[in-house]
């Protein structure tokens, strides 16, 4: 037996693979790192999953629409791999209420989740010697995937004076010929920036400069609570060709259910040389892609799903994010640049200087886990180092609680002046 | 805009990628060619989908433990990317029944059905140089998802005479140091194949002797109604590294809800290597999985399903199989070399000097669907050339109807002797 087989590969890209910290990994480690004889619950700031709370749930009439695709035993057998014909159509209608133009069931593309739609567009876009414009601080899925495709990684940084918009200077400084996309993420995980219509255009016409496309994550699309509206990268599509990535996970808090898509908004039709359409079909034929009965129901869900239920999300999310942002008023070792307006997380400063005895954002968040039973996401593992990313999709209760837990950890860890 | 984005890329692995004929590819063309205005019913041979068909039916407690594990609102949650552990846990025992050692849940990783299993582990297995052993006949994604991920594709023949056999020889001639998979696909797609314990046991000591792992297609597992009972691969876990791919897709009749399953057989730890544990991992966080709620329900689904289901399923293929065999021997022009004891389809040989206007089995497939409103795989679908693919998963009426409209064929275009 080789002992090579399978084993780690020596090529660049796939060490960078294997070292990247991923935000599930970091968080296992947290908690392991609890307390398992303290008397505190373990509270939650780690995870966007806002299924953990009993603030976030479904409406009965999206569950119900899968059990009815489920027990009408129409849909135990393939899809398509592309999706099913009914869930493009219904998702193409449902983008296209938001664009100038509209988007067909051929622009879409159905995913296990938009993480396999990340993994999807980079993929797609690999040849080599390719580069990749990534946020910083950002989503460590986008790292991993280009290091396992072979593509190599460019950073630009999100500004968290300017409400975390893009760098475009930094932007144009990075691109070159081998640079196969731009990647923005709005509303931003893991910063809660909503981008401005404006802004938005001025990253089209960058991308449109440097002559790359852009890949816009909108998985958290629609989640907007503070004054911007949500504008989908997708109303840019005839200034440069966007490829929008989304899924029913967090608008419709069903994120275990794996429903998302690969969009292409090309009005201008780059995407629709048969040759790149024959390429995205056969790539999808690997895939897998998510239950039949679950696409089966996609009309109904974006059919049937009551305004007052994303409302009530929108109204839920500012109130805990406002909680979260007045509690950290009131520590003096955090500092956030820029109350959230969107998504389910949000970038906090630490003053490490203000501490005695913590190290970093990594050691901060370690011992925190061990001592209070609060797990906060280090910042380093989004790229930013001695920040933290607070979820506050959460219960406002133990939204309160853990941030106070905090502040006690501040004061007995805080350097005496 | 650079043209090139997400164009035909232009190595040569790429190239094989989009020149790869699919079957659901050229199942569709075929279908265009029906005469719509015929008076005949559409009867497809073609697809191994055997939901659609009456014959076949997951069991009502199956799709109770699903509507269950959704209606519970407990896991419409992310599961952890490599499996719900509860799942890894019930698919780990269900396989160590079979098997001389026992499975941990460690092992088992969930995947979207076979098809993402497939790619998984060539996807690992890939290295710069890498190349892997397939069968001939096949299942064409090994073929796509090699070109995708660079891997070179050397074929070994199935051999007919044999009951499909593997060609050892040939095993060993084409192997060498950069070798990195040797896959077999039992019960066999597309020949309906079952090997014996022996053909086994001398599989994994060629692959042990030529230095490379064995994956093991075992999607149709258990689906055997022939002389030989069904032995996975992983018995011979301690001769050579297995992974054994599967779902519940054929022998749960459910393969629209994409569970399936990548797993390493390997008492002797060689996928232990905590690196490849880690690479493994990693590489799961970018795949999406299936929706957790399914992946919940697959220990009620394995504990529940009643025996006299799985032996209704294996009568019936026995007796479509029968069928389908019976009406081949009244068509002078098509030959089967070997009854098949397993799977759903069967490989049967064209005799072109019998017909007098057919110039080989595409042109056959086409003519047949505008002529017959029968759908049947050209055997160059899954590489060889001038045979038949017959899926035998099908309504006895409609394969009895199938086989007579495909013997009316012959008739019509015999050569005149």
């Amino acid at each position: 037996m080789e002992s090579g087989v399978m084993s780690v590969n020596n090529n660049n890209y796939e060490s960078k693979a294997t070292s990247t910290i991923t935000i599930k990994g970091i968080l296992s480690l947290l908690m392991e790192n609890i307390d398992e004889n303290g008397s505190k619950r373990v509270i939650s700031l780690g995870m966007g999953d806002p299924t953990l709370t009993t603030l976030f749930h479904t409406p009965k009439v999206v569950e119900d629409a899968v059990a009815h695709t489920l027990q009408s035993h129409k849909f135990n057998g393939y899809a398509p791999t592309a999706g099913l014909l009914q869930a493009r159509i219904a998702i193409a209608e449902y983008l296209s209420r938001d664009l100038p133009y509209q988007l067909s069931s051929d622009d879409v593309f159905i995913t296990c989740g938009c993480t396999q739609a990340i993994d999807v567009s980079v993929t797609l876009l690999a040849r080599p010697g390719a580069n990749i414009l990534l946020p910083r601080p950002g989503f460590p899925i986008y790292e991993l995937s280009a290091a396992f495709r072979g593509v190599e990684v460019r950073h630009y940084d999100l500004l968290p004076e300017k409400g975390w918009e893009v760098d475009l200077d930094a932007v144009e400084a990075l691109a070159d010929q081998n640079t196969v996309a731009l990647v923005v993420i709005n509303p931003g995980n893991p910063c809660g920036n909503v981008y401005s219509y404006h802004h938005l255009e001025k990253i089209a016409e960058t991308a449109k400069r440097v002559g790359t496309v852009v890949i816009s994550d909108e998985v958290y699309g629609h989640l907007a609570f503070g004054g911007k509206p949500f504008v989908p990268m997708g109303v840019f599509g005839s200034v440069v060709p966007v490829l929008t990535l989304g899924s029913l996970s967090k608008r419709w808090i069903v994120p275990g259910w794996r429903l998302g898509w690969f969009v292409t908004n090309d009005p201008s039709g780059t995407f629709r040389n048969p040759k790149v359409v024959e390429r995205i079909k056969k790539y999808f034929n690997l895939l897998g892609g998510p239950a039949t009965f679950i696409q089966a129901a996609v009309p109904q869900i974006i059919a049937h799903t009551e305004e007052v239920f994303f409302k009530k999300t929108i109204d839920n999310l500012r109130h805990t994010a406002d909680i979260c942002c007045r509690e950290i008023e009131d520590i003096p070792c955090i500092f956030c640049p820029y109350k959230p307006e969107g998504s389910m997380a949000m970038m906090v400063k630490l003053n490490l200087s203000l501490l005695k005895d913590i190290s970093n954002d990594i050691d901060f968040c370690f011992k925190l886990a061990k001592e209070e039973s609060v797990i906060i996401l280090p910042g380093t593992a989004v790229g930013l180092n001695d920040w933290l990313r607070i979820t506050f999709a959460a219960d406002p209760s133990a939204l309160g609680e853990g941030m106070k837990r905090v502040k006690s950890f501040y004061q007995r860890h805080a350097r005496k002046l």
